[in-house]
């Protein structure tokens, strides 16, 4: 059965209910995004150098990959029935578009990169779901934003709990009647006035004006507050179901989720903080898990899993790329693995870092790893060089491998350690080119930082630097043989640290 | 019958020879396009300020509005059949889209406004037909560069001529073979060699080879050059209508029409220069001609106009913001302004300016209209200024008009002129403002000018600069009675004129 499932604006909100049912009774859910383009840098590999810090990586992305939309969002909740022995998966695509709510509402600007369209498209993508009837959002800012303009809308008209009135004979009340418009104003309160003591109706469009008792300009006013509550969640919109999520405590999986993540915040949460080291969401990314064991294999033994109730994917039938489907597949390999191998603690909370060679993940619980890297040099050229003129210069030490930094520098690892201080060496007298080991480029740009109020950090040695602090959940070497590092700017103030709904509020300018 | 000749990838090929002879044939062609958004710039009065110069106008809209798409080109061709006394009109609504051509083609980023997306989304805009087969496009700069690209790939595999040949017992030819590899490559040779005495086929996936005359290398050589000159057409797409336009020398015309000419000359042309002193294209805004004409009563006195051999907008049904419709609409428009007043040389090459006080158009064959403005005021103030307080200080003086220019200046004009000098008398000894004249003003961006190279202008007793040349078409005072004024940069070298195609493709990087 295939699913079509789809949600939006149209039906968004009768099926909200649905939505929060489904993830409050879920054991875990499985979310997947899909976006109007990955970097409005000048290449990917600008973007994912293989020596990133977690850190470097993450401002990367907050820098050249928010500017897009996530115009799909897929989720998929399963739990497991005890009596059937078998999941219950429910799966939901909604469609999202920043519609402009009225006329002071925001008018969100994305990037579309046409490779990234083009992807979609050629998958059957239906793009006119999502700029038609795309579902609105609103992130925590505007929201706030949005209830204040209500709320100052609202004083106003009542004044101190009093219904607006103006008298011609008085210059007290809300706005009061300069002397040369007294007698104008008076003429129109008489024909108002007049206005009850005639039963005429003349024209066909008209004002209606009625006296009303304390008891009905109360009920009115509630019936009025009832109506732009309901405005404002409409407003709200996609968001609510990420509340929801975010409330429920439960699991969240993806599959090499970061850009996700981050998007999800972003969009419908808050201004991404400088670094996120603690995230409101308990994540699992499949793709970590998947770089240590036989993912492709027992994807293949996925088990009988039938939804109920629900119209779910036939597996066979390829939909590969809507984001439902994803977030479908994802959920079951999670289970699969689940099944064929014990999952420790160790696999929570970590995002999957690409084309990163020696840091698998982005840790969002604790302190990131910190590889000393003593085999990788940081080299700087005229920007004339290219990725051959290094080969050739480091062609003495056999095998290399070289990571772009910009035009003009590079990382390159070299196959062994004590080949190091040769190059070093070797590079002194050199006009052209300079080479530094990865400790001495750390410390260079340390020193920048704590020139800007940064920590200082030490080396372990294990060869990884040592901690300032300890995490509970994270202490000690992982089964990977990694420890764990120290977060550069664990001492700065607030930005470090994801911030909490009531803070944000109140330090951020709606943007 | 209402018109449906829109234009995806799919059959636009088949189509070019017709819509090449439809501009071939006809007096005059209309055009409309739309975009993904109009401006990325904070809002539309930052970008719009009523005592713009037309090139500041110019220069706002080149930083703030190309980043958007034109997704939807609107072209209409009209004929008039002398025998019949009636025009044949042909509609042709094309779709855009930046498809990456392959792998090393630029991967174009553009922006979308929600709310542009919105309004055209409640139009019934189908935007599955721009992502999924939207026409692509080069500009001539990327046109050479996938030409040289061809050609450098032909060279390479020619050598001088010659075909590739690789001969394991020498070191000459393409690539020469280093001493330890000699052996293998000799072996590899052996069993290709040994391919030709054998005609066994074992194998399901073979690499043909055969050995080939230079008469039948020559002939397949000439296949694939015709093959690449085909690729490189397709991939130069929607440019070529736009080509023709051009080399057809026919009047163009739009109704206010500067952003579709910027966008145009921008996506499928080149750069845009500092600022169009002379366009590629003969223009004619029907937005100027409404301006000093009766334009909506014209409009519907218009003839009966019948569209032969193609399918026509019924102009009872409304298809408004669909590219094509605007531009046949506009068409009927010109046409019946035509008709119904003579036509001077001074409507042509003039674009409108929306929301200019005293400017109506845009100059593109000749010097803009620089009016004295000695009514205006430039202020200076405190950035939590808002509209009311520039009233409250000019409460003395009647009327005027604010033109925001940033958080902290604005325009004021003032209803009459001898209260200029008062007013900068009453300022003096104010602390928290300041209020210069506008001749002021300009002086001292002037002084800016000169110190970067730009030539000084002087003041004509119309109250107009007094230009320092004369353009043969637009010489003298106008029917309006504006004289025209000096353009800034005329002195400067290459980017006040607009370069020709040769010239860019040499200096221009590839982009």
């Amino acid at each position: 059965m295939l699913a079509d499932c789809c949600f939006c604006i149209t039906d968004f909100k009768d099926s909200l209910n649905t939505v929060y049912s489904a993830i409050e009774e879920a054991d875990f859910l499985a979310i997947d995004g899909e976006f109007s383009g990955i970097s409005d840098g000048p290449n990917v590999s600008a973007l994912t150098n293989g020596l990133d810090t977690p850190e470097e990586r993450y401002m990367k992305l907050k820098k050249h990959s928010m500017d897009f939309l996530l115009f799909q969002f897929g989720l998929c909740t399963f739990t497991y029935d005890q009596a059937e022995s078998k999941y219950v998966i429910k799966t939901f695509n909604f469609y999202i578009f920043p519609k402009p709510f009225n006329r002071t509402s925001p008018d969100t600007k994305f990037i579309c990169q046409s490779s990234s369209i083009d992807f979609l498209a050629s998958q059957g993508f239906d793009f006119n779901k999502v700029f038609r009837h795309g579902i609105p959002y609103l992130n925590q800012e505007e929201e706030v934003q949005l209830r204040e303009q209500y709320e100052e809308r609202r004083s106003q008209s009542n004044g101190s709990g009093n219904p607006s009135y103006i008298s011609p004979n008085s210059n007290k009340g809300p706005g009061s009647i300069p002397e040369e418009h007294r007698e104008y104003i008076g003429r129109v309160v008489e024909k108002v006035e007049s206005l009850f003591t005639t039963s005429e109706k003349t024209k066909e469009r008209y004002i209606q004006i009625s006296k009303v008792d304390d008891e009905e300009r109360k009920r009115r006013e509630r019936q009025k507050q009832e109506r732009e509550q309901e405005e404002l969640n409409d407003a709200v919109g996609f968001s609510r179901v990420i509340h929801a999520i975010s409330k429920s405590g439960k699991l969240v999986v993806g599959h090499n989720m970061l850009l996700d993540v981050m998007h999800t915040i972003h969009q419908f949460y808050c201004v991404l903080p400088e670094y996120f080291l603690y995230c409101f969401l308990r994540l699992l990314d499949t793709k970590l898990m998947a770089t240590t064991q036989p993912f492709k294999v027992i994807l293949f033994q996925v088990f009988r899993l039938t939804a109920e109730g629900f119209p779910s994917y036939d597996t066979a039938q390829e939909q590969l790329h809507e984001a439902g489907y994803d977030a479908y597949i994802t959920g079951l390999c999670f289970i699969s693995m689940r099944y064929n191998a014990t999952l420790t603690s160790h696999v929570f909370a970590r995002l999957f870092l690409m084309r990163i060679i020696d840091i698998p993940y982005l840790n969002i619980s604790g302190p990131d790893l910190q590889p000393k890297r003593d085999h990788v040099l940081y080299v700087t050229f005229p920007k004339e060089w290219k990725t051959s003129d290094l080969y050739q210069l480091f062609s003495a030490f056999g095998n290399i491998q070289v990571s772009w930094i910009d035009d003009t520098s590079a990382f390159v690892s070299l196959s062994q350690t004590d080949q190091v201080q040769i190059a070093i060496n070797t590079s002194r007298y050199a006009e052209s080119y300079r080479i530094q080991t990865y400790a001495e480029y750390v410390q260079g740009r340390q020193q920048v930082r704590e020139s800007q109020g940064h920590s200082t950090q030490s080396w372990d040695e294990d060869g990884w630097v040592k901690p300032h602090y300890t995490s509970p959940s994270t202490v000690g070497a992982g089964p990977t043989g990694y420890s764990y590092g120290h977060r550069h700017h664990l001492n700065k103030k607030s930005h470090s640290h994801f911030p909490s709904k009531e803070r944000r509020h109140k330090n951020q300018k709606y943007s």
